[in-house]
């Protein structure tokens, strides 16, 4: 799917940008740059530095004369808009153009163009009406410069969600509970159970807990460590950290009744 | 909402990126930025240059020279992380951290952090288990170089897709972190930092932890902990129990001293 993405842009003034979309396109698994007359050098040094390792994309990018020839082959043609436009034309965000294009490679077997105009003055009106669909990165009320390079990563990051979301096996779909594939199993109940009867034990041997008195301290502690979803190895270190605390109190509990019973000689 | 998110870059290298990382930011709506011990000269020309009409946000950009200052008053930190680690963390996706943010901006009244590190090494594993949770930015397989300013436009963009959903009517379907209404506020970054060295202390003060043989046992602890999100309560419990031991291990020190000074008589 991501190959049949092509990114076009159109009357770039500056080759550093041409080079930092190309590196932006390269993280996403985009490969297909194409310039239209480009208002400057084109693909320059400052080109190829800020593609910090995506040339093999320059490489490969032509410069054509006109929109009309760079979409050729596309049978969904998206514009970049950053203005709202004398007539209203079918628009949609990042996210419902993600959402839309797995439909849309399977609808078609030709490419899908993402386009963007000139860093100060944008696609003009025959440009945009060009397209099927614009696209609006939504900013800023207040401050709408976005950096060419930087509307070719957000597109370009959308167009990966898509594509990760129709590489995800159904099972895939319900993640593990931390997000990342956890280094140790998670806790079975009898052990948490076992940790929390040794836990309660404990504070109260250390006279921090008051089983006649209990207000909500064992609800509380339980309610914050099941919260936490322990692993088998945590709850060995927390039964660990409460086997230490029992020996000190036992110890302690035996110089009390040593000292008691000095004091009754 | 938007108002409450700090980007905090870390040992950045190249002006240009703090520059280009500020404009990203004001497209989305963004305003705090915070610099940790960078390794270039910090705000140049360069960076005047590449923020592009939002160096106001440079001018008001404090240099700190530690995370843990950056983040004194944030209740929730999110580091990016591009590689997985050796002790696996709570991770979210850009889309998932988006989805969870409102809910977090409800829980908590302190700011939100996205921690970013160096442009050639990222976040080290000590800065990487300060965060609650780790955010990685899919990325191609084959090339993962995502230049820093724009790692920092994917997750504001998402932030502001974050915050335009709650100014949408039915902003109700945004739960608090757990589901519920919470009986307590989130503990602050401070406290739970405070809690940490006061758990610290205590296991070496107990025998359980060699601070010259950690293993791992303080980056699990920290990392059950902070998986909880404990609130101020459950802190002011924790702190109780640990101030417990301490008492009883202050007592058997007194008493081993003591039956030392015995067997010395």
């Amino acid at each position: 799917m991501l190959e049949r993405i092509k990114i076009v842009l159109i009357g770039t003034s500056h080759p550093g940008n041409i080079g930092a979309a190309a590196r932006a396109m390269k993280t996403m698994g985009l490969s297909r740059l194409v310039l239209v007359a480009p208002r400057c050098e084109g693909i320059t040094p400052e080109s190829v530095s800020r593609a910090s390792g995506a040339d093999d994309i320059l490489d490969t990018t032509p410069t054509l004369e006109t929109l009309e020839a760079a979409v050729a082959d596309c049978h969904w043609v998206v514009g970049a808009s950053a203005r709202s436009r004398h007539l209203p034309w079918p628009l949609c965000s990042p996210r419902q153009l993600a959402d839309r294009l797995p439909g849309e490679m399977q609808a078609g077997t030709d490419s899908v163009a993402l386009v963007f105009g000139r860093e100060d003055s944008g696609l003009s009106n025959e440009e945009l009406q060009r397209c099927h669909s614009h696209v609006h990165i939504p900013t800023s009320e207040t401050y709408s410069s976005l950096n060419l390079a930087a509307a070719v990563q957000v597109l370009a990051y959308e167009c990966r969600q898509a594509w990760l979301s129709t590489q995800q096996p159904a099972s895939d779909r319900h993640p593990a509970p931390f997000g990342v594939e956890w280094d140790n199993p998670l806790a079975g109940h009898d052990d948490t159970e076992r940790f929390f009867t040794h836990l309660e034990r404990t504070l109260i041997d250390i006279g921090f807990h008051d089983p006649r008195n209990p207000r909500q301290l064992m609800a509380r502690l339980r309610r914050l460590f099941l919260r936490s979803r322990p692993d088998a190895m945590e709850i060995n270190i927390l039964r660990g950290i409460l086997g230490r605390v029992d020996r000190l109190a036992r110890r302690s509990e035996a110089t009390a009744t040593g000292d008691s019973s000095r004091r009754h000689c």
